[in-house]
């Protein structure tokens, strides 16, 4: 059977560009980069030059990033660390509702020490509002916290005008760019970011890496406690094939962010059109046109998520209902929520992710299933809120 | 040149029959192992797999098995969380003086915080009293953290006494097993383990990778939050190809326990008596019995540590100073100091590491240059403590 991946944005396969350079690094190149003989030193090479590529991806310097082990832990990082060594200044944070998880759930855990979070509002596009933020902005506001692209619709957030807002204000601003990298320009200096976590395998990196960037002179606490790794920051063995294979990912991904974007921008605009032509009751969520290219998010009238990706599966179609970290959990998309989505369509929406080896040939395989699959459930749904007829 | 690595206690190199099985997560199975597309579902039956073999390895149940980043995030966790979670009955924590960093330096932050540390004492061969333990034991003692194996010395602490002590004043036991994994057998219901810490690149397995057993019934707080992930204790996605690694290596270095600490014990008792032989002025620090095979520390008197294991460094032999946790750390082994190794020895004193592929030749070429580089320190050596004449 055919099968389509439509879910880059849940996790990419690693490219072999990358593979082919983390393979020594498991059994030729495998010292500890923490010890100071031949083999270590061969490793904190290996290590030194993937960090020089992370950092010039992003326009930091090579001792402002920190590898962690993937995405989540350097949210986890960045909002607990800024809060815990700004505490003295003030224990108020503001993030928007639409933060992933990881981040939404930092928060929670500060909560329950007694810091206190506002969690702001997103229009109908996923985005959130300049004035809302200026008067949520309180004087003992520590830390603002604000996705660059959101992970459920692919909304871009103005950084730039919200970073220089907390900064008027003399607050850190943090960006979770887990989803910006490789398909936005990222500088952190033009884009005035102060903290910004990012992940590898979403552009096509291995699993279990990620970095913090952290701004030289930026005050963030430990998470990990241990030896003197990462500059004394970030404890534990450093992930040598994991950060070598992160380092040649960014670098190529950066390198042809535009091709790849460009790519990607045709198919998924060939794709909407076709849906908009043969199902009716669709409608896209998320921005029009200040989104990044991979994440495409239908709403389906007259359909349960659940079912329409289940039946996709079936046909070998892999696509995502809300985002992958919170799957099995029977609960809406908080994302889709804060845009006040109508329900008639959050509850039938699923997301296409697009990769950069997206073919013609399989969004045609894709668009015929959904046809198919759409019509089909909408004609077993017995009754529907709307009462359209089928 | 030639190389010898005797670092293995650092890190070892990943097996081929570790790194085949890895692979194809890399770039076919390579779904969001969250995702519960058919991508996503291949990706969690490696994952299950790969939990029930470091289940069986340990004598745990599948359940009680969360993966982590490393032995210094599952660390970090279980000193952190196991606080947090039981803060409401106590905020009284004993550990001993010779722990891993990761662990020492997770009880500094949770002092930080208003928890009060118990650092215990060790004898003149590494092992902590269980007279002392008992009279330090108070009414709001909440967590006893005592690693099962040393890393510097290899001494084996009596993990089942110091569990059931715990247990009879109701207090929740961890250890650190990240260097007794596969060097002694570890029946964590046998030996009454509650928490237990394990690494993968100790055992041939890959870097970014460990576990944390918790078993069933115990409050431990997450330490990295996030989505569903690991029963929802531990967000990030799962790192498939290294728990899939993690999972063969545990399987084969449990398999091959006996054969391996056999051959490995015949080679470095080899290698003691033959130092002892030709070398005046040393010491074997660590118990003489009960320690793993694979670790060997020896204090050299009228040398300098540091000096040494850059000249053995030059002939390709490594080694280490302390731990590589702490390299470039001008500071006395806190484990040789709390054991209270005589200073004209333990500033003299360096780590073999032995791994199962450890060759005759290989010792024997390490032997040689020992000799040497000794007795080169020690001509040039103006002035020693002892006085003694080289």
């Amino acid at each position: 059977m055919k099968r389509v991946y439509l879910d880059n944005a849940a996790t990419t396969n690693v490219s072999q560009d990358v593979l082919n350079e983390m393979i020594p690094a498991f059994n030729v190149v495998y010292g500890n980069s923490n010890s100071i003989h031949s083999f270590g030193r061969e490793a904190i090479n290996l290590v030194d030059r993937a960090r020089d590529k992370v950092a010039k991806a992003i326009g930091a310097k090579s001792n402002e990033i920190y590898f962690t082990s993937g995405g989540t832990e350097a949210n986890n990082w960045a909002i607990k660390g800024i809060a815990h060594a700004n505490k003295d200044k003030g224990k108020h944070i503001i993030v928007s509702k639409i933060e992933h998880d990881s981040v939404l759930e930092s928060c929670k855990s500060l909560e329950e020490e007694g810091f206190e979070v506002t969690y702001l509002n997103v229009d109908s596009n996923g985005l959130v509002s300049l004035a809302e933020l200026m008067h949520e902005i309180r004087r003992d506001t520590i830390l603002i916290s604000i996705m660059a692209v959101n992970n459920e619709v692919g909304t871009i957030q103005n950084v730039k005008a919200i970073a220089k807002t907390a900064h008027e204000n003399g607050i850190i601003f943090h960006t979770d760019a887990v989803q910006a990298v490789g398909s936005i320009k990222i500088d952190v200096n033009d884009m005035e970011i102060d903290v910004m976590s990012m992940s590898a395998h979403k552009i096509y990196g291995p699993k279990g890496v990620g970095a913090l960037y952290i701004k030289n002179g930026i005050k963030c606490k430990n998470l990990i406690d241990g030896g003197t790794q990462e500059r004394g920051l970030r404890g534990g063995t450093v992930n040598v094939p994991a950060v070598v294979g992160f380092g040649k990912a960014i670098e190529v991904a950066v390198r042809d962010i535009i091709v790849n974007q460009q790519k990607i921008k045709t198919i998924r605009d060939y794709f909407v059109r076709q849906i908009n032509a043969r199902i009716p009751y669709m409608r896209v969520n998320g921005h029009q046109y200040q989104k990044v290219q991979g994440i495409l998010n239908v709403g389906f009238e007259m359909v349960d998520s659940e079912a329409l990706a289940t039946m996709l599966d079936l046909e070998g179609i892999a696509v995502s209902v809300g985002s992958a970290c919170m799957s099995g959990v029977a609960q809406k998309s908080h994302v889709l929520t804060a845009m006040k989505v109508p329900e008639e369509y959050s509850k039938g929406s699923i997301r296409f992710s697009f990769g950069r080896n997206i073919s013609k040939e399989d969004i045609d395989y894709t668009l015929d299933k959904l046809v198919e699959v759409v019509s089909r459930l909408r004609a077993i749904s017995a009754v529907t809120k709307t009462g359209r007829a089928k």
